[in-house]
């Protein structure tokens, strides 16, 4: 019951009033301090129910440190360049017939309407059926149509995170091992595939994306050579972006990097423009670039035993999965939760689907909700105060591993961002990894409904403890 | 010696334990503090020596109060769009023996080595010698060169803000009224003619931007039509910019403005492709944007009667000068003083030139140095602590009449800029206005040496407002 806060911990109790170090519940905290007491309070409560044995079992698994260390060495040093762009049939052998979507592995039967609506549109985009709404039954017999995560092809997509072969991808490249992860180019804001609409508009856009965007992009890539995104991700934190749902700083970067070689790429200037006033006109392009980058960094880190870091957390609109470096391929699942934030229009919570999309992967990566403090003004798109965000970056310091080197944030003094989530941390302190995200209307063909504040359902990390537990060798 | 500070100023002395209230010398508080005194401490100073007198008489101005809320709402209401780019030939009928030079008026004799550096090299590059060093005694003999602040044919220029007639100027209009203001071209950091250099590559590189970038940006804008700086401006703030020596995102977004209509100029791409690399390779391209804006705004609210509020401050590296509304074109001058910042390379405090150019009409309009707590990242530029950087914008608002609407700080809750300074208010409280800014070599000819944090002259206020007094008509 001492307090070192003034430096005199060595002093004997009685020599000085003593300190009242107070935690969880607060209402002892103020009845000590009406009394007088000086009070010291910190922030503690006691781990997650049930976790103490799988706590126990982890924590003493001598592998857990130096593999989580090693996890955190490599999200943070594995490069990311940006070195092609091309069609998923090329790129991931896509056929015609299957599609990749966000989130844990999810059936038609199980599938949320935005998640539906997508998959909808890119059937009719890949001319299976004339009608997007025919393309139903053969989602739902699961004999027609297949469906596969993202994250099982090396993808990651935001919201619905619908892919299908006819779609351009980012292709992203660790220049150390060849690996590679993809993304495809995103569409703009409101009534786009990734939040479930898939009206004619809709497809005309992602057609002329197919036809003119990609190519145009994959030359300008090719003759500019690798693009080094994660420089890109570290200058957009010091310009108020956190590159979730802010990237308008990276998409600007991302402009200036390769308009000269979009200038003299040899293709009509009226073509030039026209794609440049639609990557100019997106706030959120540059986030089609940070999510493969992130999934590349975190991929490096996957399969080390005894590690307790996140390598990915996805949601696909009904589930909301993490997965562990210690536990390979295994998602651990709970119900994707409502955000709470900021609807567009008339729209109101109601309207809303849960937690959807792969783009938490920039999150597990130490940016997004984890880098809110460099982009206080986000909370002008997904609500909340601008001291929440600060609070929210501060919080997050509690249940990483380390702190990032090249990503800093310089309101908190430069500080890296906090990187590398550890479950142990999440289970034993009950904070909950904070999510910034879109949201998607919950009926299919709507679009984006509005942008808020989210978390994880909290019963997947004790699960992923005790898998991570399981696996720990008996001594 | 009572407080207000717990809401019980209408208590009584005696029913409670007195708060003491103290400012200035904190020993006194601090001692008060130690003896169990509850202290609330502001921050005050006794106004500038010999002033009183002034002071009362300006404060007893009914004039003064609604003079200045009407410079502020002129201020913040003035809009500023880019309309043109023109030779200065054009635009200010300069011809090729008339130079423009930053700050107040000044003689080649007290002329410093950047200032002196830039008019040899505007000279030779007007061909009116053919080496630099031949046009000194042009210059100093008063007869054959003329010279005249920026100021003085509605035009600013960064650092020695030498204007001469072949160079290209933004033009900068307000619609409601057709004021213009005008602005050279940004050359870029480091060996350039704003900062003193006049070798033979700083002149190919100005020609090149009066025979190619000048054109085309002219093309552009007219193509484009008028651009709204103020809408960039606050952009900016959201996106880690303070607009004087960060301009990233503004040099940003004006691309992005001005780019579809770039590539669509007819020009041919080579051209376009290289004025798109000059332009995306000098994040400081914006600025030469951002101080006309602030000046057509400034100029909106000059020779308002009894105004006690700042219409410029310009430094010509020898003197650092102020205009009030209230007080005409009369400039009240005093010594410019040294930065205190980082230096680039080996360079150190002895090679740097007093403080110089009409960028600080930036802070004048409430950016730069007022608006530091939108951009903390400056810091790794001009040296010092986030916090201190915090601190300056938040001690700027007891200099200042009001707060920008449309130029918030997110960091600080999205409170606006603190704007339009009160000489009486400096005057008051002794705190000078915080101007952040590039370094120049003291020689001729060095350029840049760093950047960093400076004051003006704290006497030139008391001269200013000596003036403003014995404007008062006597009642």
């Amino acid at each position: 019951m001492r307090s070192g806060a003034n430096g005199s911990s060595s002093r004997l109790i009685g020599q000085q009033p003593p300190t009242l170090l107070t935690a969880g519940v607060g209402l002892f905290a103020e009845a000590a301090a009406e009394q007088g007491s000086p009070v010291h309070q910190v922030d503690w409560r006691p781990p997650m129910a049930g976790t103490e044995a799988d706590l126990a079992t982890v924590q003493a698994d001598p592998r857990r440190q130096p593999a989580n260390a090693e996890a955190l060495r490599r999200i943070v040093g594995t490069e990311a360049l940006l070195v092609d762009v091309l069609p998923a049939e090329v790129a991931l052998q896509l056929d015609r017939a299957e599609f990749l979507h966000a989130g844990p592995p999810i059936e038609w039967e199980r599938a949320s309407g935005p998640l539906r609506g997508a998959l909808l549109g890119a059937a009719a985009l890949e001319g299976g059926v004339d009608q997007p709404e025919q393309a139903e039954q053969l989602f739902a017999s699961g004999t027609g149509y297949t469906l596969q995560p993202c994250h099982h092809r090396s993808a990651v997509g935001p919201m619905a995170g619908v892919v299908s072969s006819s779609m351009w991808l980012f292709v992203v490249q660790d220049p150390a091992t060849g690996r590679q992860t993809y993304c495809s180019l995103n569409e703009g804001l409101g009534k786009v595939l990734r939040y479930g609409a898939y009206s004619p508009d809709v497809l005309d856009r992602l057609r002329w994306m197919s036809a003119v965007l990609g190519p145009l992009l994959q030359t300008a890539v090719r003759r500019h050579g690798p693009v080094d995104l994660k420089a890109i991700l570290a200058q957009m934190l010091q310009m108020g972006d956190e590159a979730h749902n802010r990237n308008r700083a990276g998409t600007l970067m991302l402009l200036r990097e390769l308009l000269p070689d979009l200038i003299d790429s040899g293709r009509p200037a009226a073509e030039v423009a026209e794609a440049v006033r639609f990557i100019a006109g997106n706030d959120h392009f540059f986030l089609n670039l940070a999510m493969p980058a992130c999934k590349l960094t975190l991929d490096a880190a996957r399969d080390l035993p005894g590690s307790s870091v996140l390598v990915a957390m996805a949601r696909n609109g009904t589930d909301f999965g993490i997965q562990l470096s210690g536990t390979g391929d295994e998602w651990f699942t709970g119900p994707a939760q409502l955000a709470d934030g900021l609807f567009l229009g008339s729209y109101g919570p109601d309207d809303a689907n849960p937690d959807i999309g792969d783009s938490a992967i920039t999150e597990t990566a130490g940016l997004g909700g984890f880098a809110m403090a460099a982009a206080p003004a986000i909370v002008r798109f997904v609500g909340g105060e601008v001291s929440d965000a600060l609070a929210a970056s501060r919080r997050m310091y509690e249940i990483t591993v380390g702190e990032h080197p090249m990503y800093s944030i310089p309101v908190l003094d430069f500080r890296g961002c906090p990187t590398g989530i550890d479950a142990t941390l999440v289970v034993r302190t009950q904070i909950l990894p904070q999510i910034n995200t879109g949201m998607a209307g919950r009926v299919a063909g709507v679009g984006q409904v509005g942008a808020g504040l989210v978390t994880p359902p909290a019963e997947i990390f004790p699960k992923a403890l005790a898998a991570l537990a399981a696996r720990v060798p008996v001594r």
